[in-house]
Parts: C-alpha cells; sequence; structure tokens
C-alpha cells in the first residue's frame, strides 16, 4: 500500500519544524508529558504547540485548548490521549493540514476486532490526506541532530543519545529504547529512532528505506518481529546495500514458542524463520541473535573500518587469552595467517621472549617495555596478510601509578599510522580511558569473545557488501503450465525448457515402443508409470529400477501396469522408459512459496541430510551463480561435494548454474507455481556437470489432491 | 606425583598466620612491592616479615636483611626476586623451616631447558623438606577472608574482593585475575583465588581438590590450559561432585591454532579437546565457551537456587523480548511449558489484557498496575510445572518518579514466598538498584540471552549432581590378549568375552566346513578372510556378502583363498562364515587411548555420519549405562535411533548397555588394547538388541604395521 510513496515523505516526521502534543500532560513523568520535556530539555529549536483542552500552560509553555486553534499546520502532530478520541483528533490535524502523525496510542488492531475497524478509519482519512502515520501502537521517533524526541521511552530520564551515524528502526518499542540506551552507554551516537508499532502506514520496510536514504547514516539497527510484504522488505534491504549503509538485523521467533507468541504479539506474519534467515544473508543484512551482539555489532561499524577480509592478527599479554581469541575466531569464521618470516625476525628483533607466530604473545614482561609493544603492533599492522587486529591488555589499563598512561601513548604510537584496518582493544578501563582510545578509532571491547564476533559480523558484511546482487538477472517469459496435476513426463518437458538437464525419457504406451526406447537408451533402462495423480510413484512401486535386458523389460512392462491399474481414481497415461544414469552425488533441488517472500529454492543432499539432519538452505528466487554458490557452501554436507585427498570432488559450477536456471524459472512462473521437487538431481564429478532423474511441479492455486494422498507438500521443505 | 599427599597440605598456604615476603619492595606499585602493600591494605591480621636485603624499613614495617634472620618459620614465604637468585632463597627457606612457597618469579620450565633444570632442583628441595610450593611464574593467591593478597594482581588496585561462596582456580594468573576482577565488579564474593602457573609442584588438580574440600565454597571457577595427569583431574572433579561443589570451567585450545599455541605457552598438554569436553561433562562440570559466561554462571549459581528441571516460566513486559526470552530457551535446552488453565484464568483475573500463555506478556500497561504485576509474579511461581522464571522489566528500573521503587516494591512483594526456585530479573538498571534485588535471592542480569544461557547452565549442573558417578563399576579381571596383531577371528572372542554380542562365527580351513557350515547358519552367509596382518580385509576384497547358495559359497570361497595369496606377507588362517545378519542401524563404537585420560570410547552412526560429519561422541572408560544413555543423544543423528511416527526405533537400551560393557572391558584392559573398533555395531528395533558384525582390536605397544599399510588408527577416531 505504500510501496508507491517515496521515502522522503518521512522527512517531516522526522526533521520536523514544528510539533503539536496532543494530550500533553503538565506531568512531565506521564507519558502524555514525556515527549514536550525531552524535546525541551534537548534543546530542540522548532516551534513547539501543546494542545490540552483543560490548561493554558503546559509545563511553563503556552498551550492550545483545542487543535483548530493552532497558529499554523505544524509538520508533525503527536497524538497521546485515549484510542476512543483518535478519531476525532485525527480528523481535526487533517483539517489543519499536518504533514504527519505519531500516534502513541494502544487499543487498535492489536487488541482486536473493533480497534482493527478503528485503526482503518484513521487510516483512511490518512491516506485521504496524503498524512504520514506511524503506529498506532508506537514509541515514536527521535532526531538527536536536532533535538527533536517525539517519543515516550522512559531510558530518557537517564540520558540523551548524542547524534552519530546510527538509526534505529524498530518494531517494538520496548526493543527500541533498550538498545538505544545500551548504544548511548557504549558512546554510539545514534542520529535517529523509529519504532513502528501496528504500522497502519508507515511500515518497517518505509522505516528503513527512509534510514537507508540519510547521507549521515552508516549503520542501521534493525529489530524484526514479522513483516508483511516480503518484496517491500528486500527492496529496502537492496536499498540500504546500494547505498552503503550496514544493515545489522535482530529477528525474534525462531523458536517454535516463539514463532507462537509473535503472532499473538502483532498483527504481522512471522515468516518462516529458517527462511528469513536465508533471505537476510542474501541481501547482505547482518543477523544478530543477541541483543549484546546487536550493539557490539553496531558499535564496531559505526566507526566505520570494516576489514578487507576474514585475515586477523592477534597480539597480547597473556598466552591464554591468545589462545581464547584463536579458539572463538575459529568458530566465527575468521583466519589467522600465519606470519611471514621478515615479520617474525623483526618481531623477535623488539621482543626477543616473544612468541612471534599469530597470536603473538608479548607475555606481561612487555609492560615493562611498552615501546617494544607499540613497536610489535605497528609491525603486525604493516603486515599485507592481515586485515585486521586484535590486542589483549587485560587488566593493565586499570593499573594506578602510571602504567595505564603509558599503554595508552603505546597504543595510540603503535596504531598511528594505520588508518584503514580495524584495530580491537581488548581490556578493562573505566569509561573515560575507553573513550581516549574511541577518539583515536579504536574499538575496545571487555570480553574478546565478543570482540571476535563484531569482528566476523563487519568481515561478513564487507563480503556481502562486495556480493553481487540480483538486480542483473533478467526473468525469461513465463511458460505456459497446465492448472493441473502433472505428470512427471510434463514436470520433465517444463524443465527442460527452464534450462534444466533432465535424463532422457520417452513416454510409450505399447510394450513394443518400450522396447524400441529401452534399445536406444541401451540397456540397464528405468521404467515408471506415467499419472498425474500418481505423484510419489515410489509408494506403490511405480518404479522399477536397472532393467538389464528385454525379458526383464517386459515382465517390468506388464508389472507396471498391473500396479496402476490397482490403484483406482488414477488415470494412466503410459509408462516412463529412461537410461539408468552414472551414479554420482544425489542432491535435491526444491521450490516451495512462501507466504512473505514467495518463490524460495531449496537445496540440500540426499538421503539422511535432508531427512534427518534437516541439513538444507534456502534462497529467494530469483539469483545467480554466484549466490547459489554461496548457497551450495552452507549446507554441513558440502563436505561430500567438495572431495577430500583421494575423494572425488564434484561439479559445484554446473550444480550452481541449476539452482540459479531454477531460481529464474520459480521466479517468471511465481504465480503458476506452487511447488517444485527434483529429487534427486545427480551431481557428477567436476566437468561433468549433473542431471535431474525425477521431477514433480505442483501447479496453480486449484491443486487437487492426489489418490489416496493429502496435497503433496514436498518433504524436503520442512 | 603429588596425587598422594592429602589436600590438606595447602591450607598453611591458603590460610597462612604468618607470611615472609623475599624480595619485598619499598615500592608498592612494583610487582615486588604490591603483595605486602595488598595485604596490609586489606587487613590481614597474621604477621608480616619483608625480607630485604638493603633496607630495615620496608613500606613503613620492619623489615629483615636474610631469611634466617627471620624470628620464626612463616607459613608462607612469598618469593618475588629474579629467576637466578630463587633458588639459595628456596634453601634457606627449607632452612628456616617455612610451610609453603608462593614463587611468582619466571624464567623457569615455561623459558627451556635451563629453566627446567633450575625448577626440578627448587622442587627437589621442596619434595625433601616437605614445601608446598606453587609456580613458578604464578600469580599467586588470596583468601579474601582473612585479608590475605598473596599476589601481585594489578586489578586489585581498583578493588578487593568481598569474600563469599566463590572460589578460581586458574593456571594463567592474567585470565585468574581478569575474571576475578570482573565478578568482584558484579558483586559475586570470592575467598580464594589459586593461580598454578608453571605447576612444579601444586597442580590444577591440587588446587581444585583443595577448593573443592573448603565447606564454605559452593562453586569453583575453573581455567585450564593443559592438564598433565587425566586421573588426577577426574578424581578432583568427582571429589567435587560429591561435596557439592558447582565447577564452571573454561578450557580453551579448542581450535587448530589455538592448541598449537598452548603447548608454546605452557609445558602442559592440551589433550584433544572433543576428549576433554565430553570428560567435563561426564563427570559434571560445566564448561563454558567465553569469559562473560563463565562470570554469568558463576554469578549464577553463587546464589544457591539451582532449578530442579529445565522447565521455565516468562513474564514480560513487552511481547518482543518474551519471544526473544523463548528463543534463546530453545537453543539452550530448557523448556517454555503450557501454562495449566487454572493459572491462566487466575491470571486473566489479574490482567484481564495479558497474553497468558508462557510468555506471559503482561505489556506496558502492567507498570501502571504493578500490584497485578506482583500477584501474576506470584501465580506463576506457585505452578508446579515451572521450576525457574525469568521476568522482563527492561528500562523501567532507569525511570525517574519514584516508577523504579514501586517496581522494586513489586517484585519484592511476587517474589517474597518462593524460596527455592531460581528467578532471574532482566532489566537495565545501576549498581546500587541491581543490589538491592540481589539481597532479596533475586539474580539480575541486563541481557536476556546471557540470562537464559545462565539458567541453561545451571539447570546441567543441577541434572549433573543426580547423575550416578562411575564409582559404582566394577572392572572385570583383564583378559589375556596376546601382543601381536589379531584377527577379527581373535577380536570377535575377546569382545563375547567381554559380554558384547556378536554375530556368530566359525573360522573354517576346508571347502567342506565352509558348506557345513553356512549349511548350520543358513544362507545367505557371508565369508571373510581370516588374517591378522589383513586388517583392512574390504580394501583388497576379502568379504564377500550375500551368499545364496553352496554354488555361489563354492566360487565365493575359492575366490577369497585366490584374492588373499594374492597379498606377500600376509598369513592367511582361514576362512570366516557368519550369516547375514537382519538389517538395522550401523552404528561405530570404538576405543582409543588418549594420552591424558586413557581408555576413551567413541560412539556415531555409520557411514557420513561418522566419515563426513564427524558427528561422534566420546567418553572416558568406564562408565554405566545411565552415562552411555546420556552420550547416544548427543550425537545429532540420535533422530535416527529414536524414530519419528512412522518410522521405527531402534534399541538404545541395549546399545547403551554394549557402550558400557565395551567401557568396562577397555578400562579393565587398559594397558592391552591400543584401539578397538566395532565397525558396524548394528542396532535393531526396540526389544531385539544388536549385534557386532565385525571388530579389530590393536592390542598392546609393540604393534606391527599392517601389511602395505600404515599403523591402522581407527578411521573413526579422527
Amino acid at each position: 500500500m505504500t510501496q508507491n510513496r517515496h521515502i522522503s515523505s518521512l522527512d517531516r516526521m522526522l526533521n520536523p519544524q514544528s510539533v503539536a502534543i496532543i494530550g500533553a500532560s503538565d506531568d512531565g513523568s506521564r507519558l502524555s508529558g514525556r515527549p514536550l520535556r525531552y524535546i525541551r530539555k534537548a534543546g530542540y529549536a522548532g516551534r513547539i504547540y501543546p494542545v490540552n483542552p483543560k490548561r493554558d500552560v503546559v509545563q511553563g509553555l503556552r498551550s492550545y485548548r483545542s487543535i483548530a486553534e493552532l497558529p499554523e499546520a505544524p509538520d508533525v502532530a503527536i497524538i497521546t490521549i485515549s484510542s476512543k478520541l483518535v478519531l476525532t483528533a485525527v480528523s481535526e490535524c487533517a483539517e489543519v493540514g499536518v504533514g504527519a502523525i505519531i500516534l502513541f496510542s494502544s487499543g487498535f488492531a492489536e487488541s482486536g476486532e473493533e480497534g482493527r475497524i478503528e485503526q482503518q478509519k484513521i487510516l483512511g482519512i490518512c491516506h485521504e490526506r496524503g498524512i504520514r502515520l506511524l503506529g498506532p501502537n508506537c514509541l515514536g521517533v527521535f532526531n538527536s541532530k536536532i533535538g527533536f524526541f517525539g517519543t515516550f521511552a522512559t531510558s530518557l530520564d537517564r540520558s540523551f543519545p548524542r547524534s552519530g551515524n546510527v538509526a534505529i528502526v524498530s518494531q517494538s518499542g520496548a526493543f527500541g529504547q533498550h538498545v538505544s540506551y545500551l548504544m548511548t552507554l557504549r558512546g554510539v551516537g545514534i542520529s535517529y529512532l523509529i519504532t513502528t508499532g501496528n504500522e497502519a502506514d508507515v511500515s518497517l520496510d518505509d522505516a528503513l528505506s527512509w534510514a537507508a536514504s540519510q547521507a549521515d547514516i552508516d549503520v542501521i539497527a534493525l529489530y524484526v518481529e514479522g513483516i508483511r510484504s516480503g518484496n517491500g522488505f528486500v527492496e529496502a534491504m537492496e536499498l540500504a546495500r546500494r547505498n552503503k549503509k550496514r544493515v545489522v538485523c535482530m529477528k525474534v521467533g525462531s523458536s517454535a514458542t516463539g514463532s507462537h507468541a509473535v503472532s499473538s504479539h502483532t498483527a504481522a506474519l512471522a515468516g518462516d524463520d529458517a527462511i528469513f534467515d536465508c533471505v537476510l544473508r542474501q541481501y547482505g543484512t547482518h543477523r544478530v541473535r543477541t541483543i549484546e551482539e546487536m550493539v557490539d555489532v553496531t558499535y564496531a561499524c559505526a566507526m566505520g573500518r570494516l576489514p578487507k577480509s576474514r585475515r586477523m592478527g592477534v597480539i597480547t599479554l597473556s598466552g591464554g587469552f591468545g589462545i581464547h581469541i584463536c579458539d572463538m575466531a575459529e568458530i566465527s569464521g575468521l583466519e589467522l595467517p600465519a606470519l611471514g618470516k621478515d615479520v617474525q625476525e623483526n618481531l623477535l628483533k623488539i621482543l626477543p621472549y616473544a612468541s612471534v607466530s599469530n597470536p603473538v604473545d608479548c607475555t606481561g614482561q612487555a609492560v615493562n617495555e611498552l615501546h617494544a609493544l607499540a613497536g610489535a603492533m605497528k609491525l603486525l599492522l604493516s603486515e599485507e596478510s592481515i586485515d585486521g587486529l586484535f590486542c589483549y591488555f587485560g587488566t593493565v589499563p586499570l593499573t594506578e601509578a602510571g602504567i595505564s598512561k603509558a599503554l595508552r601513548s603505546a597504543v595510540l604510537e603503535g596504531t598511528r599510522e594505520c588508518h584503514d584496518k580495524p584495530i580491537i582493544l581488548c581490556m578493562l578501563a573505566d569509561q573515560q580511558e575507553l573513550r581516549s582510545y574511541e577518539e583515536a578509532h579504536l574499538l575496545v571491547f571487555e570480553d574478546p569473545a565478543r570482540a571476535v564476533t563484531a569482528m566476523a559480523a563487519m568481515a561478513k558484511l564487507k563480503e556481502s557488501e562486495q556480493a553481487r546482487d540480483s538486480a542483473g538477472l533478467t526473468l525469461a517469459k513465463p511458460l505456459e503450465i497446465p492448472r493441473r496435476p502433472l505428470s512427471e513426463y510434463e514436470a520433465s518437458r517444463i524443465l527442460l525448457e527452464a534450462g534444466v538437464p533432465v535424463v532422457a525419457q520417452t513416454c510409450v504406451a505399447t510394450k513394443i515402443d518400450c522396447i524400441d526406447a529401452a534399445k536406444r537408451f541401451g540397456f540397464p533402462v528405468v521404467l515408471k508409470l506415467v499419472s498425474a495423480q500418481l505423484q510419489h510413484k515410489s509408494k506403490i512401486g511405480g518404479v522399477i529400477l536397472n532393467i538389464g535386458d528385454v525379458a526383464a523389460l517386459t515382465k517390468a512392462y506388464d508389472e507396471l501396469w498391473r500396479r496402476g491399474s490397482a490403484v483406482s481414481d488414477a488415470t494412466i497415461d503410459g509408462i516412463l522408459v529412461m537410461p539408468m544414469a552414472p551414479p554420482g552425488i544425489e542432491t535435491i533441488i526444491g521450490v516451495i512459496r512462501d507466504p512473505i517472500f514467495g518463490p524460495t529454492v531449496m537445496f540440500g543432499l540426499g538421503g539422511v541430510f535432508v531427512e534427518s539432519l534437516r541439513d538444507i538452505t534456502l534462497r529467494r528466487a530469483p539469483f545467480g551463480e554466484e549466490e547459489a554458490n554461496r548457497m551450495i557452501r552452507e549446507i554441513a554436507g558440502y563436505r561430500l561435494l567438495e572431495g577430500t585427498p583421494g575423494k572425488a570432488s564434484y561439479d559445484v559450477t554446473a550444480l550452481a548454474n541449476v539452482l540459479s536456471r531454477v531460481s529464474v524459472f520459480a521466479a517468471a512462473n511465481a504465480d503458476q507455481i506452487q511447488s517444485l521437487d527434483i529429487n534427486p538431481f545427480v551431481v557428477w564429478e567436476v566437468g561433468k556437470g549433473g542431471i535431474a532423474l525425477d521431477a514433480l511441479i505442483v501447479s496453480g492455486k486449484n491443486m487437487t489432491s492426489e489418490v489416496g494422498q493429502v496435497v503433496p507438500i514436498p518433504e524436503t521443505a520442512a
């Protein structure tokens, strides 16, 4: 509904020259009194109009008895009154010509049908008059650059965030203020907070798109419970990626209980978490799992130096902590390359007692030779094989007697010449001490494990920046797919048209044709029953493999007819003849239609990998071969494809090509395909490609049930 | 070496009446001046004797020119002088009759051969005189109960820990002081810190055993880089479990690079991390992966209320945070049971707008009705199905204007009657506010994810307390196992003696005997070459399966002889005849001899699970069936054994029995068995048991190489 409106329409809400507060309380500790108190305390320079029918003065400011009395049409009206009075207030705002409304009040769509209808009425007025509406049931917004705190966030009682290159966009007000407070404590500058609440008008996508369009924003902290439009969300993420904004996303509802709780909490659809997870990755958004991780990664990214690769150096005063950082780096996918001989020799010249592999352990002794420590840091930072540095200084900054000062001088000296690589100091120090390091563009973490997690997140964000997006893919014209149950033979022909290699096959109706076909293909062959109603043929013995000669063929032919006829309601279209394919690794390629994200491609290895281990990966269609390659590498069973010394490696390139083709086909025919199942797709050794051995397409919306079966949902999609 | 000395021999070191500081500096900021400064500042009431050849007064205290001048034999001598002077000082201490030595100085075993020899000399003196020696190269100890800070930990410049029910035992001084500082900030009371350094005499096991014997200690935070004696470490853990101490262990060196770094850092062996991990679990020690987790879990356990089960309740002011806690709980293995109808109805009476499933979402509105919130907490805490509670109050405690006070009253009211279940409040508040909750035995966490991790750790520690240990197992008399390569037939007979079900088999040397045997077993049968030199028979085609009749049998018999004869150097002892076993799930049971922990049993599923996914689990031998049951449930492939609706479930009970028997056999024959491989052990459906289909035992130390092969290390052990 809001997709076509230009995101700049939110400018008036976030950058207002004037603001009216409808229902402003004289008591600054009340929800309805907080925005006024905050705005004034923060020194907002715009015009402020409290509206309160009972008072002429509110919190010392001239107040208006009604909206109609306002001396101008304010850019924003903040509505804080009871839900029953909101509709009237919104009408009056519309009359006056306000630019945008921030609606705190709850009691709308989130509380039942009556509230939903009321919310629709309000939305109707706003749409008609071109007013952007935030909420209802939201915590509001802030723009700390101009001191506009249009929110009742109680954490502002403690401190206001300073402005900076971070924006927070959150569906939950509680979450928004929680992380805003933590980030402020951490010294992160936050220019904007937008909480979207019920999203009657302004959706999460709108808010994300707006934040992604702000030149002064580099990092967006995004909190999601559920989204309404897959397209809108993907477009917003694509915009952020194009504009080089780093999006750090926390999405709740991954657990069974949790995703149930989401639906009871908001009107939004939770979406399948596994698909959501893959989509975030696909469009370059970094998902975090905890609040702490969100704060850490945002803090690190806000510093602005992302590592060019995953290769890191470690320098430590304690061997144990060096090892700990190694351990965590391995888990996080970072690498600690061995140092060049030159560097090692130069390090030993400076610190003869140090262990100069990576991690470089200077031992506690280096505290007495801080100049040498600085030299070692310089050496490491000049190493080309390393794109980021961890330094462990532990409790040294806590020391009395000048040692902490001396450490600071040494560290600033050792890092002064480095202007691009991220440097993380792991140490315990007080706030003031930390800030002095941060001013020199150094990151400080108390906990080494958290430091590693943040560095790894930065490395992944950097990689995804470099990743090509799917914008370049062209979708072919949709195929004509009958809206009725399709046989395997029909499905195979459609796949062939889509450019997927499919095993040669002929559909025959007589024994003579069958023998002819088998001879043409060469024995051994496979016979299968062809029937649109029998989509899981093997369950009734509708597939006979490895038929070695004409005698066996005729026997098998008769047997299949017999088995097919035994199933009432199934029309047998004929018998499929195909050669036995050479063995390879069996994979499964599927397409499902996600209610949020549309056609989604699933990939996994056959057998226990998919059935028992649920070792699958997903991508929203369409995507290119590069993305398909990343996808293939995500499954645990990848090492089977990759091969090991002494074991074959398989044609991942061909597989990636097929996955991409399937995704393009699925996207082009999104309206026609309910699901698709290539099981197995056999992959042969490198250079030999692969082939689809079985295909099942469920088309259209009016699917009929399979004989004796429920509507076939691919097993592989679970 | 130190196993037989009674742990109480450390009492004098940790509870000294008198202390000498050898090399005490007048400058309290120097390493050699710190212990004296700390001890006096902390109000240590014992007798203090600085020893410094150059001064009569040190830091205002009378000082002694030499050790010989001391007026008494002090309980402890802290030696802070250069490594070259240490041997003489230790001799003098021995002359005087000191009880224990704490040796800070570095430059011993950790620095090379010369240092190692010097360390041995010092140790010799100490052993001879019965002096316990801590270090060298250690950070010392503290006993905060008596103000004895025999350490140079710089973090004490900031604050002294208060005494409490926590002890820290650490191989790394840096780690010890790092976590001691963080725990102190967190309000955790720490009575003892012991850092073991080079462990010339006092080992990690000794320190752990001592801490596990202190009546005033409930929780031990343990930091490990590597251990020397598996037995000593296991005994210490067993002692801790018997004495109901919770051990929270951080062990570094899990990564490839990290474990390499461990060996460069200390003299200790890193041990295989996967084995270490399983051993910790086996003996009820909780492993943490990060420092933060160590602090969190220690903090939570120190409160003293562990949940009786994994079933938790959640009450929240924000739906999103409720969902987040659900998500984290699922990952951590906690459960959120549905609430009873009664409770739900009663909750709705108090909070009609709340969502009363679990999590109970009171919404932000409840802040205005804190009495109702208190009532809801009471209701949840009285629920029998719930053994712990998470409460999310977010930023409310930050609020000005009395709301935070009112919240505190409500929470104290709501939890007052609960004396056993752990209650974690997730909220942002200042230190003083936090403490007021903690005084009421409530735990406070800023981050919900960390709260969940800590609760899950407590639940697991509680479970492992209830777990039976292996003390009750009796080992059978060792079998007589020849110290030479064994054939499959010999290995199978040994396994049978150990009580493992093995497929029926006969070793024949003539075709007639072969046919007889096959007829006795009934077709189809399997033939295998029997040769101690051919331990991987299938590689040379030494196994022929599924032989259906006499004709096929005679053909196979001849073929096997032909194949066997083609291998030079292999003595063929005969042909093994066995029936084809009914199909089931193939598992692998192995035994390896870990250099630290001795015989260790490995379990996994056959095929890709072990070979490609490395989906295995380990346990130190011996262990009982209960432990075996836990072990089986740890592998990812367990769901294949467990079965699903429509799929069979397999005889896990029988499997657990076999695993336990194998472990008992491996322990009883520890000196004789290098490795054992049952591959496959086939498990049948529930009630039908299972059977070993192949066995390989490598015995003794003087193994010869297999023909054309390297010494057979089981593939499964990687």
